[in-house]
């Protein structure tokens, strides 16, 4: 299958980072890969299927690089409550009514909310995800996931997730990736994290981990341990491997310069970080450094939505404000943090992030002609700080066009909506005697 | 002309505050104004025009309470610099190229872009306002409307302003209100305040002003002249008469007890002040002192865009943040805030902001049904945190429906772009030395 897309203006994002916009772009797609880059011809050779993008712009995808889909859920049903009540009263009980059919139809439900917001790949990091992984290879949307997994489980209910990661790395014509998905350091014990360690090592996978998600928790964690959360990581030998750590709102000036040195990369989620009151994550200090950052959503019951869009424009806003300098986070880094950023915090960096030939085509038509963006004196200015999930129009992933022109061609959203809603009821309730977990690092 | 809506839920705030909402509900609106809310009948009296408002919810439409709308035209050409430069190297030299049409075609494409977000009502603060009135005119949305005046175009160009305000106060059916717009203590001297504080008392109408908009500028005050430029206003009797504060960032605590006592309300735009670095507004302590509070999108060269749900939702998650307590600015109270808060606000708390017979019919129906949105567990936890501009349908202003499936009925879009469009090479010229103004508090 080829793919022309005509006329496109595209976005490139270079080191430095420096943003460049070419204008008449005709993009062609062979198979799951884009060929060639080049202004727009009069006769183009033809193409089984033609886009024509006039008036659009072409950029890679978005991607989530941290969330935990199927807990759209229970979105809006956990608010104006700190972070410990929210964990204790709210998620983790909540989460003791899940049962596998909410993971695959909240992970379709939460895959319709993505695509539409531009949104082609995302880190997942929850439970039944086989029935994720199902959900992810209908919809046709790339996807790293792992299956969550805490300490007092046991070292078989790990293993279970290690078979997960076995049997999914790789699927869905390479559209599936998987890591080793221990919860956190703070519900998971030295042996069982190294034990993860090992499967992770033996499978050739990743880590996905939440970790120091506020200063608070690395504090009583240097208190109980004598090191901060990032170091006892080291120490065990995850960041060793490939990692992906969520938040790092907590990092030090020293968890920095160690994170700097390893295959690790954060996972920056800024607008549970609001909400929760759980302070500002040190990004532009990480970025010095020359830590990867990625950008994520977190889950729906924090964010409310997976809107990666509003997670870049908080990015960029709240780095100005928690160092005091506009000039900081500008609209290139930020850009570069979303797409090259994110990319590699996925272990996708060599994959996709970028519209250059033998990069695979995850790629989003945005529509810039809204009164929000006119007059349109800057592409980069707009995409971090006008644009709406709303404007974009077309998606693409792995050469196979899932979205036209608004219209999802994947997923029947009436159906999903409709076997979401029949759980409201059951999904809403919550017994704090039953949660699955306690909140006390 | 009566208009009935039918099957709506409706957005009920209630003081506390507290939020309800009424599912089934009929709302029959007789020419300008709200007649009834009710239970929906099977066979309703007959109206000149009917709405299907299934699956909608209808709420107050959103008011903008401080903006400078027309600066749309400059939209994105002054990104990533400090407060200083944005007035001296960016602002002040771009509207020394400004023209009247420039004002005219701006504001209307500012309208459209309002509209098309659910805003029916803007506090603007600008130049040739004369032109902004009309496009409000035309567009049928409801505006208070002053013409901002430094001290050094003298006591001339303040009675300018003047005439205008007398012109245009109750234009339009009584949908435009004016204010006297002196730009800021530090552009103002005592004298010229002093005046157009006595031209407003004249007048009957109220101040708009910007002050205290960062905790620097309230200490360059306080370093020069010994006061508070707050205090300073009240000393000189602006706060005497009704009046609008822009931003008040800098509001010491002596300030917020003085604010509570008058008949001032401050503004409130959290996007300019992330995006410039100036700080979080002390909006908990306000709203506890009893100091109204409204919620705003200022110019949308420091915003970007003029979509009030962005304002309402940064508000709610910068307060909690920079109070460390996620429970506070709940729900209910950005809510509040963002319907009675920034009607009383913009003077009209006793004719707009709610759903009720008797209050002027500015009302909006919003889509919950997208994905974004489901399962709708919380209509309050969507409308802070989920909603987004494109989710309103339909608008309704003075009883008139100005917006009907996403269609504007008073606006030609493209027309306005295009004509906006032709002046994009000299609106983006900038030359320092011309400003027409300086900025050092």
């Amino acid at each position: 299958m080829s793919l022309l897309i005509r006329h496109a203006k595209v976005l490139r994002i270079l080191p430095g980072p420096q943003t460049r916009v070419l204008n008449e772009q005709d993009v062609r797609i062979e198979g799951a890969r884009i060929a060639s880059v080049e202004p727009a011809s009069d006769n183009p050779a033809p193409a089984d299927e033609v886009l024509d993008a006039r008036g659009m712009l072409l950029m890679p995808g978005l991607i989530n690089s941290h969330s935990h889909v199927p807990m759209v859920i229970f979105r809006g049903l956990a608010e104006d409550v700190s972070l410990e009540k929210w964990f204790n009263e709210y998620m983790w009980p909540l989460e003791s009514n899940l049962q596998e059919e909410d993971v695959y139809w909240g992970m379709l439900l939460g895959l319709a909310e993505m695509i539409e917001a531009g949104v082609t790949c995302v880190a997942d990091h929850y439970f039944f995800m086989d029935r994720a992984a199902e959900a992810v290879q209908q919809a046709g949307t790339r996807a790293a996931l792992g299956w969550a997994v805490f300490g007092n489980q046991g070292i078989e209910a790990l293993d279970r997730t290690a078979q997960f990661c076995r049997r999914w790395n790789g699927a869905a014509n390479g559209r599936i990736t998987t890591w080793m998905a221990p919860h956190a350091p703070y519900t998971c014990d030295d042996d069982f994290l190294g034990a993860a360690r090992d499967r992770a090592d033996e499978l050739g996978v990743g880590i996905h981990i939440h970790v120091a998600e506020t200063r608070d928790q690395t504090a009583a964690h240097v208190k109980k341990r004598g090191v901060t959360p990032i170091r006892l990581l080291d120490d065990l030998g995850l960041l060793r491997l490939p990692s992906l750590l969520a938040h790092a709102v907590g990092a030090t000036e020293e968890d920095i310069r160690l994170l700097a040195d390893r295959p690790a990369a954060v996972a920056h989620c800024p607008k549970t970080y609001l909400k929760l009151a759980m302070g500002i994550a040190p990004v532009v200090a990480m970025r010095k450094a020359g830590v990867t950052v990625g950008l994520g959503t977190d889950g729906a019951v924090s964010n409310n939505t997976l809107d990666v869009w509003e997670s870049l424009r908080l990015m960029a806003m709240t780095q100005k404000q928690a160092t005091g300098a506009a000039e900081n986070m500008t609209l290139a880094e930020s850009l570069e943090i979303a797409t090259r950023g994110s990319a590699r915090a996925v272990g996708l960096g060599d994959r996709i992030g970028t519209v250059e030939p033998g990069y695979l085509a995850d790629l989003i038509l945005v529509d810039l002609g809204g009164p929000h963006h006119q007059p349109l004196h800057s592409v980069p200015a707009s995409l971090v700080y006008a644009a709406r999930a709303s404007d974009v129009q077309t998606v693409i992933i792995n050469g196979r066009v899932i979205m036209r022109d608004r219209r999802l061609l994947t997923l029947d959203k009436a159906e999903i909506i409709r076997q979401v809603s029949r759980s409201l009821e059951r999904l809403s309730r919550r017994v704090p005697a039953s949660r699955i977990q306690v909140y006390a690092p």
